[in-house]
């Protein structure tokens, strides 16, 4: 199988061209754009994206945060996890396990992942080892979270205040 | 014009079908269901969605939950805001106002409001007065957050932290 590459995308006005092609172009792009024309960030600097190339194309990407264990409302006992958003790999270059590359990629620094699945692709989702996060409506208005945790690490368990 | 009646939909599985025919299906309603069959919550308990009716039809929808203000990270100064999120009218009820209908009943709470819209919505959000905020990445995680504010409330200033 050819080796698929997963690399870190620096903020600069080549890979935010290429975002405009992803369906989940935001706010989030938007801003980088602004910060970058209004040198709050330089040239080149890391972002939170990372992506695999097909040649100069850019195929596939996703966004990847650590979220500090103290605002960790997700897992027990509270601990730093990723924060998986904007997994999404071009019409052009699906059924290349571009998806389960970047998916291994975030699992290889061993936390637990959170992400919020567009709908229409929980398949995908449990096939990666993800699971529903039990519903909790203050915490999760209009997501329907997934989360993936090494052994050794459970889902919070939510007792409600009545 | 037509009288066009927004109100709070009840918790049974007669409500519960109706969302079926709304794109934004998901864990909550789910969730909802499976309180409903382990009689967590009782039949004809209050629900966070608003809805407008077109004869036994469901038209459209919203949710809408009261933030308190210990957890605003929006607004200047923090304090209890609306997270309204589901917002759909079905296509066969377009075009009849019933998503200003919604938003109107939503802003007749005079507190502001927090929605995070769906792509290609943006317009829609922007007629009725909403605007972008200011992309924060530790808390817009995949969002594109829109908030409308009645006189006198602001935007919190966002201060980075280094």
């Amino acid at each position: 199988m050819e080796n698929i590459k997963v690399e870190r995308l620096l903020v600069n006005y080549k890979t935010l061209e290429k975002f405009k092609k992803f369906k989940e172009y935001g706010n989030q792009e938007l801003s980088m754009l602004e910060d970058l024309q209004s040198n709050i960030v330089e040239n080149d600097s890391e972002s939170p994206f990372f992506g695999i190339y097909y040649g100069n194309a850019l195929a596939a990407r996703m966004s990847l945060y650590k979220v500090k264990a103290k605002y960790d409302k997700y897992f027990e006992p509270p601990q730093d996890y990723l924060e998986l958003w904007k997994l999404e790999v071009l019409p052009d270059y699906r059924g290349n396990n571009y998806g389960k590359a970047l998916v291994d990629f975030a699992k290889s620094y061993n936390l637990p992942i959170k992400t919020n699945p567009r709908i229409n692709s929980h398949g995908f989702w449990e096939k990666m080892g993800f699971q529903k996060a039990k519903y909790e409506m203050e915490r999760d208005f209009g997501q329907n979270p997934m989360i993936w945790a090494p052994e050794g690490i459970s889902e919070k368990n939510i007792i409600t205040e009545k």
